[in-house]
Parts: structure tokens; sequence; C-alpha cells
């Protein structure tokens, strides 16, 4: 197993065999843990000293259903502190096969040159991984969508492609970094916390992955490994959300859409709301039907990465039956949607489109545009007026500059104290004073607004794995947060895609089934509680990392505005207090 | 004594007698007290929980020389942490003399409407202070040179003015509060931190001061006040710097430019260099010849404020002897000078004169623009472009937002870390690696960066008050800046000008003079240690505010850029460490 360090100061590049204290890593807990090995937490997130960590998950590459997930770690340009940004693509189980346990870009050309690199395998058995460096100057301003056949024409079209867009070449707080969906277009992204921006500072336009010759990955027991992997396969395919045909292989993650908006918790145009009046127009049900009548059959969804069960990606077609672009999560449908008012599916797929085109986050530029809706910049519900908007973000006018740096940066050039944005991080697509408990997480991850990082809308909307009245303002909701965290942390490490979390939460032999994955892999004898302590040990890590970066429990807070203006429909504050937060770490 | 509190929700207002804990506080050590003890330090700033505070000094308003300062505080949109900033001008006596010890601005209209309020004395004896609002629609969206003739013309000439101008409308981290200067031009400025932002959030486009009836102000023990007074006014009249045609007098502040560009300290081109070519043709001495040969005479300076000995503000002319702006202060010629390589001193003044127009910090006008210019925009020198760029600023193009966010806003746009700030603040005049112990109090003040919080150039460069190798980085300058701050902090409550340091820190009678003035006026009998003692317990209130708004230790660092690019032409780093600036507020 290999370290491969990049350092793109002088294009060169070093094969480490993995020290022993990172062996049981991988992901995020990979990433994490490098950053905060190595990288200075006060060091400038653009400037030569931050490092770009990527890692597939520890049972990535593996016969474990669901689990092709790629972490890329580094100093977040958005937020200032620790970033792990989360990706499901072809690139994750190509380099553990290639038994590649990190790639680590560091350093920074000082021409601001931009490079592709090509990374592939030494000839011979288990061949040591090798790194080459082109010009990429041919690929750089343009569109994702054109460069990305060019790369496989360049390259040979078995490779795996990530890539920055014109949004990281400019150095956005919302910029990410793109990865080849099924069908090779610019389609996955480990969209949050700017780390487009970091690799763009670092001269890297492109990275090839050829895994020609990859080895595979080894098993510590692979007996043990294959019997977990039936438990979690079992789990997944029985399991009325996961299974083929069901809640997310028919309506995709765009489900949630009626069901937040039904809870009175979807966020409208720019959190003024909980309810959006348009919400059955862009709801995952209206994408299927859709796609019925337009294209007379009924389309299920496809994976976003080899040997997913779950298959959960969309397409959203035009009336003329052209496909507008794959696939249309629920953030990116919300984001562009509900909270920008705009309530034309057509119209929100393009916004997706551009933003894939250009290397945005989603979440952050539909609540950029949100953001400066609310600012009188252009008025809510304006379709046309968004997507000028993302092409301006695209194209790098001193607009596009002022969204490209994200919500909180909108906010502040237009004097608006609206931002729903926590450490600078946009909040995604759950009203935190309709549902307390993802309002804890927001506030507490060391990410930034995030709801994966502790999605306790299990509980609190969708009554898996246990049911927590999503209204209530009790201490016991740091508990959830932080139980969410730490098990988070542990699936984000293994690779494992989140939603298995659907399944393992309510069907206990799912769980098993990790955890036999995890000690079949590894050769340990881990129970389930010491699964998820390996979690809670790396989300420690995580804010460790924040504290010396000059975080504070001040910075785990919701949004003033938030705790003074009343929502609607059940005019509800953010009304926990500080020491609810604060139990969160509290010892 | 009075306070008089400001509801801009109903647009009511309210008079208090002063408390007996604020009796003895007066300037920044009002100020900075009021928003500590009633300013939620975790309030967004542009919300209605933030207050804005106007104090004269202690010793305003009475026959003190050079006291006529006015402390404004809030906390700051630019900073996030507690702001005082101080202007020199007829309104600080006026209050005084009214009794009015604070105005304390509250809440903010819900429509987001503009209000000018008059503040006058109601009929009889000992008049209580009363407040009128008036529709100020017509004000909003202008020039203050158009604006406050027609003020004028409205409330009569005899009032003292304080305005925002555009870009306190739009909310700017960059955004000062305008006062009129002696010839009733919006010359005069609150400008660091984005006050003008707060007042702009309150819809305070205006404040009318009529001091019509004021009864002055009373002293405890008017001989002992009298003989301060005269000791320092001595000792104001003996020293070179400060005494009638001495250096203050005769070249302004800019006479510094060469001074610092002689020690290599004087930022050029955003802080790439220590010196700058055309620093001579933007000096105080061109500034006094060219005047001289334009006009014929030599101009000596004249003061900002009544009661002042120093005398100096400068004005410039252009060739055809019209007068472009007055005055061109140090800090404004070297940030829109020397900082963006602009060595025309014409377009310098046309953009000073901008700034005044539309309420712009010329300091973080000046950094902003130079980050930009350090980021491509334009290129370094273009004045044709710089002054494009300020318009924009005042009108509130998209660019325009960009740059009126700030030198740290500008850096994100344009994913540069080169930014020049601490707390997001731009550094003022003096390179901080070439004049170290100026780097210590950029790095800890409470206030972000800013020269004036403890200005240890005097014994560095000046050798007043002291000498200090200004190249050492050495242990002592943590002292050193700690004993400046606390100085400081004390001269801006009493509401002396900062620059009778120079005269106080070389002639101990003028120092024992301040001490008297205070004791006179309150009726005490400090001590100097005491009185520098209640200077150092101010700054620990800020320095708490703050560390309740969330910073730490890691706020009170220089950027990683100057830590890793050395400096011409001593070719320096800021390698001061970390355990030195945490000295300065150790235990």
């Amino acid at each position: 197993m290999w370290f491969l360090r990049l350092n793109m100061t002088d294009r060169s590049y070093k094969v480490e065999e993995v020290p022993e204290k990172y062996r049981q890593l991988g992901g995020r807990g990979l990433t994490s843990t490098l950053v905060y090995d190595e990288v200075d937490p006060m060091c400038h997130p653009l400037g030569p000293n931050n490092k770009l960590a990527l890692a597939p998950g520890l049972l990535t590459g593996t016969m474990a259903p669901t689990s092709s997930r790629l972490s890329v770690g580094a100093k977040s340009p958005l937020t200032g502190g620790i970033k792990e940004s989360n990706a499901g693509s072809s690139w994750a189980p190509a380099m553990a096969k290639m038994r590649i346990k990190a790639i680590i870009v560091e350093g920074q050309p000082e021409d601001k040159s931009y490079w592709t690199v090509k990374i592939s395998l030494e000839d011979g058995d288990n061949g040591k991984p090798k790194a080459e460096f082109f010009p990429a100057d041919k690929y750089v301003g343009r569109d994702l969508y054109e460069v990305f056949p060019e790369v496989y024409e360049e390259f040979g079209d078995k490779v795996h492609l990530s890539a920055i867009g014109t949004a990281g070449e400019f150095g956005y707080g919302n910029s990410g970094i793109a990865f080849n969906d099924m069908r090779k277009e610019p389609n996955r992204y480990s969209g949050r916390g700017g780390l487009g921006a970091v690799m763009g500072s670092k001269g890297l336009k492109l990275m090839v992955l050829d895994d020609k010759g990859a080895p595979g990955v080894e098993y510590a027991d692979k007996e043990l490994f294959k019997q977990g992997a039936k438990k979690m396969r079992e789990a997944l395919t029985s399991h009325a959300v996961t299974k083929p045909k069901g809640g997310l292989n028919t309506y995709g993650t765009a489900i949630l859409i009626n069901i937040l908006n039904e809870a009175g918790g979807l966020p409208t145009r720019n959190f003024r709301d909980g309810r959006f009046e348009g919400a059955a127009q862009i709801a995952g049900e209206a994408i299927f039907e859709n796609n019925k009548a337009i294209t007379g059959e009924e389309i299920y969804n496809h994976g976003c990465s080899p040997g997913c069960i779950i298959q959960c990606s969309n397409t959203v077609y035009d009336e003329d039956g052209e496909e507008i672009v794959s696939c249309v999560e629920y953030e990116s449908d919300w984001a562009l949607g509900a909270d920008c008012g705009i309530e034309d599916l057509d119209t929100i797929a393009e916004l997706v489109k551009l933003c894939n085109a250009y290397g945005l986050d989603t979440i952050e530029t539909g609540v950029s545009v949100g953001v400066a809706m609310d600012s009188g910049v252009i008025p809510f519900g304006d379709g046309e007026g968004a997507l000028d908007l993302v092409e301006q973000m695209g194209k790098g006018t001193p607009l596009g500059r002022v969204l490209g740096g994200g919500a909180a940066m909108v906010g502040k050039a237009y004097g608006n104290p609206r931002i729903p944005a926590v450490k600078g991080q946009a909040m995604p697509a759950y009203e935190p004073r309709a549902v307390k408990g993802i309002g804890v997480t927001y506030a507490t991850t060391p990410m930034g607004a995030d709801h994966t990082a502790g999605y306790t809308i299990a509980p609190e909307i969708l009554n898996v794995g246990g049911e927590s009245d999503p209204l209530a303002s009790e201490e016991a909701k740091a508990d959830l947060s932080r139980a969410f965290q730490d098990t988070t942390a542990l699936i984000d490490t293994v690779g494992h895609c989140l939603f298995i979390a659907f399944a393992i939460l309510d069907i206990p032999s799912g769980f098993e089934g990790m955890v036999d994955e995890i000690n079949g892999m590894l050769g340990t004898e881990m129970s389930g509680d010491e699964a998820v302590a390996m979690g809670a040990e790396i989300l420690e890590r995580e804010r460790d990392f924040n504290l010396k970066a000059g975080f504070t429990k001040e910075d785990d807070r919701l949004p003033e505005f938030m705790k003074i203006e009343p929502l609607p429909p059940h005019n509800v504050t953010a009304d926990l207090s500080d020491e609810v937060m604060d139990k969160v770490f509290g010892k």
C-alpha cells in the first residue's frame, strides 16, 4: 500500500510505503489525519503550505456493496477549518485496486501554470504508482463537459478523471472537484468547502488515473469479509428506502422534497419559509412522472459508481426527451429550486448542469443565489436571472466572483445579515429551526453547515433508526447529533455511501455486516462500539484541527437571524441554548 | 450629564442621567464599555442588536489644547470584533458642551427607510437633549460634498454634521462615518472598521447636532485643570514635531513618507516592497513645495477641529491653484499612493476626495485597490484605473461591492492569499516585517490591524520616547507594543489627539499636564501610572469582548505570506514567534 506525494512546486513525485499508523485508516479518517498531521492549521488555504489529500475508503474497491466513496481533504478556503468532501465515482475503487492509499498534493508552481498529472502503475508485479505531468493550458478556462471528452481522447477512455472547473481556477470558496460518472461525464463532485480552489492553487487542473495492471485489494480474512458484505447486501436490498425500485431507486434523493415540505422544514426563499408552494413540481415524484410522460417508460435510477446496489442517480429530460443533466440530487433541487423560489424543473436541471460545467458546489451556489435574491440583486423565482448569475460565476465576472465566494460573501457584499451559514459554509436543505437536531449538526460539525455530517433527519423526519420530534427543543438533540456524527465519521472512513445508514439503522444485521467487513479487511476483532469509537476519534481530531486554526465554541452557533426571526408555518426560532450546542463536544 | 438613546426601530428617544459607573469614562473608554455592557458579542453587526455609541473624550470641550476627539464604537462588520474609531471635528466639543456624554443608537427600521436625526437642547437652564427625526430619502445615494451644503441649508449653518455615504448605505465593511471639518466639508472621518454600515443598518443617514444654549463643560477643580492644560500647551508648542511651523504644521502627517521609505518600511505595491521609487513625489515635503510653487506662498496647515495647536491638515491644490481636497493624510497618501504604485499626487488627492464623497475609509480603500492590482484586476500604478475602481465602490457595482467589502474580501474573491490584514482589517502604512513592534500592535490590538492602537513607530523610527531597533526580532517588542496600547487607550479616552504623544513622550511635564487635566476634570487624585492603568483596563475589556465573540490568540497573528515572503530592501520576514505575540495579553 502506497502514499503517492505530488510536489507541484517542481512537478516531482514520491512513493512511500504507508506508515504503520495510517494502515487501519481510509477515506475521511485518513484524509483528516493526514491534514491534521501535516498541514499547519494557521496556513492560508490557497498558499503553498496547504495540502490536498485524496483517499478511497477502507472498504473501497472490495466486493462490499455501495462502497465506492472517495474522501478529499484539506484546509478549506470556505470555512478556514478542516474539510472532508466525499464523492462517489469510479475513481475511488480504481485507486484502491492500485493499492494507492492516498494521493497527497503539495506545494504550488511559482508561475501559476496549470498541469495534468497522470497516475499509473510501473510495469511488473505489485507495480509502484508513478506520476507524469503534462501542461494543461488547453483545458484552462473551459466548460468541463467539453474538456472531459478531450481528456479521454488524450489519455484513452479507460482512465478515471478528476478535474477542477473555472471555479477552482478562480480560487472560489465555492469550488468543487469533479469526477467522472459512469457515462464519463463530469457529474460527480467533492463539492463542498472550496477544495477545487485548493487543487487550483496547486496548479493542478486535472488528474488522470489509469488503473491498468492494478493488483486489486487485499483482504486479511476474506471469508469474514464476504459474510459481512452478504449481510450488508441483504439489508440494502430489503429496506424500503434502498432496495431495487425502492424509494431512492425510483425517485432519487429528491424524494425528500415533499417530505420536508410537509414537515415545514424545506427552506424556501433564502430560509424565509419552511414550505414552498412549488414543492410538488420539483419533487422526485415529479421527476419520475415527467420522465415517464416524456419517454413513455418508467425510468429507474442508475448508480454513480461501480458496485452500487442502491442506484439513486436520476436523469432529467426536457420535453423533447433530450437529457438535460444527470443527476439532480435533492440538495441541488432544493438549493437551486425552493431556496431561490424557482419551481421550474428544467431550469433547475440546467442550473445543475452549469454548476457541473464550471466546477461549482450546487448547495453553496443555490444558497448564494438565494442570498443575492434576498438582497435584491434579482427577484426570487427568476430562473433566467439565476442562470445568468451562475454563468457569471463560471466566467468570473465581478458579480460572479461575489457569488463564487459563497453565501457568506454575498451577504457581506450586500450588507445582508440573513446568511444561512455556519463557519462560512451554506446550510443544506433542512431548516434548523424546524428540525432541531440537524441544527445541532450544522452548528457543531467541524465541517461547517453540513447535513451529511450527522444526519438526524433519519429519526427526526423519516422515522429511521428511532423517532425524535423534530420540533422539540431538548437537550437530547445534542447526544442525537453526536451519535450520528460519530457513526458518520466511521461510514465516511470505511467508504460506504452514507445511504447505507437507512438500512443499517433499521436492520441490525446490516450494521453487523459492516463491522464484519471492517474486521475481514483489517484482520481486527473490533466490536460495533469500537468501530463507532474510531469514528468518534476521527471527529475529535477534526475538531482539534479547527481549535488550532482559531475556532472556538462561538463558531458552533446558528446565525443570529434564525434566533430572532420565526419561521413559518410552525413559527419557530432557533431556540436551542448554547449549552446544548456545547454538549456535543463537551466532556 | 446625559446619555441620549435613539431608538431607530420606532424613531423615539430616551434621555438618561449618566449612571455612576460611566461618569469617569469618556471617548473610547466609554464607547468600548457601553458596547461591552450592552451589545451581544455574537450578534450580527448589521442586525438590530448591534448598537452604535458616540462619545466625546473626557477632556473634550474644555480648554485643553488639541482635545476635540470623538470616539465611535460598535461591533465591527469588518472585523467581527469590538471597534472604536476616532475622529477630530467640531462635533465632539459641541456634544461635550451640551453635556451629552454619549449618543447610543439602537434598533433598526423594518422598512429600511433612512432618517436624519436632529439633536438639540430643550429650552431652559441645563436643558436636556432632545431628538427629532426627519425623512432623509433626498440625501440617499448621493455624494456627501453635495449633501452637506443642502443639510446646512435645511438646518442652519451653525450645526455640526455626521453622515454616512453610499458605502454605509450599501453595508460595506469599508464604510466610515463622516464629520464636517472646519470649512463644513465632509472631510473628517471615523473611518475604520465599517461603522458607517452599522449606522446605515440603523436607517440613520445623518445626524445634526445643534449646540445652541449648550451650558459648557463642568470642571471639578478648574485651577488644577488650567495648570495641566498649560503644561500640555507648553509641551506641544515646544516639541519639534508639534510646534507651530514644526514638522506636522509644515508638512502634515505625510512627512512620514520619506522617513518610512528611508527605513525600508513603506509598504509598496500591496506589500511587495518596503521602498517606493515614487516616494519623494508624494511626500509631505512635495505637497508643501508644490503648493508654494502653485500659489506663490508658504502654506502652513490648518486644524481639523477647534482648539488644536498642532494644526496638521494640509490642502492639495491642482496646477491651476484649485483645491483638490483637504486633507491628504500620510495614511491616505500611502494607501492610495505607494501601496497602489501610484506616484501622482493629484490622482491621490482625487482618490481621497472620492473616498470622502462616498464615505469610504482611505486606508481600507487603498489596500483593497492594492490587492485588486496584485490580483490582476488593473495594473499597479494605474491611477485612472484606481479612480474608476473607487467610483465603482461609491456606485455599488458588483466590482465596487467586492472592493467595498475590504481587502480581505478582494483577496477571497480573487483567490489571492497576499492579503495584508489582521482580523479582517487592512494594515496601515508601516511594514510589519521591517518594523517589528508595529507588527505586534497590528497582530494583537483588539481593533484589527491598526497603527493608532499602539504606535511603536515613535521609538522604532522617530526616536521619540526612547529608541528601539525596528528590525530587531526580540521579545521586548511585546512589552513595547503593550505599553503603547495601554497609553493609547488612555489618550483615546481623554479625547486628546494621539499626536500629543510626540510631546508627552519626550517632555515629562507634558504627560504630567495630561494627568493634571484628568484630575482637574474629575476631581480625582490619579497618578500617571494609575491613569495608564485605566487605559490598560479598557484595553482588556475590549479584548474580552472579542474573546466572547469567538476570537482566540490565533487571531493575533500576522498573515502567512509575510512569514514566507522576504521583504526588500532588508529581505526580512515576519519572524516574531507566536509566543511574543501572546505575551502582549499574557498574564
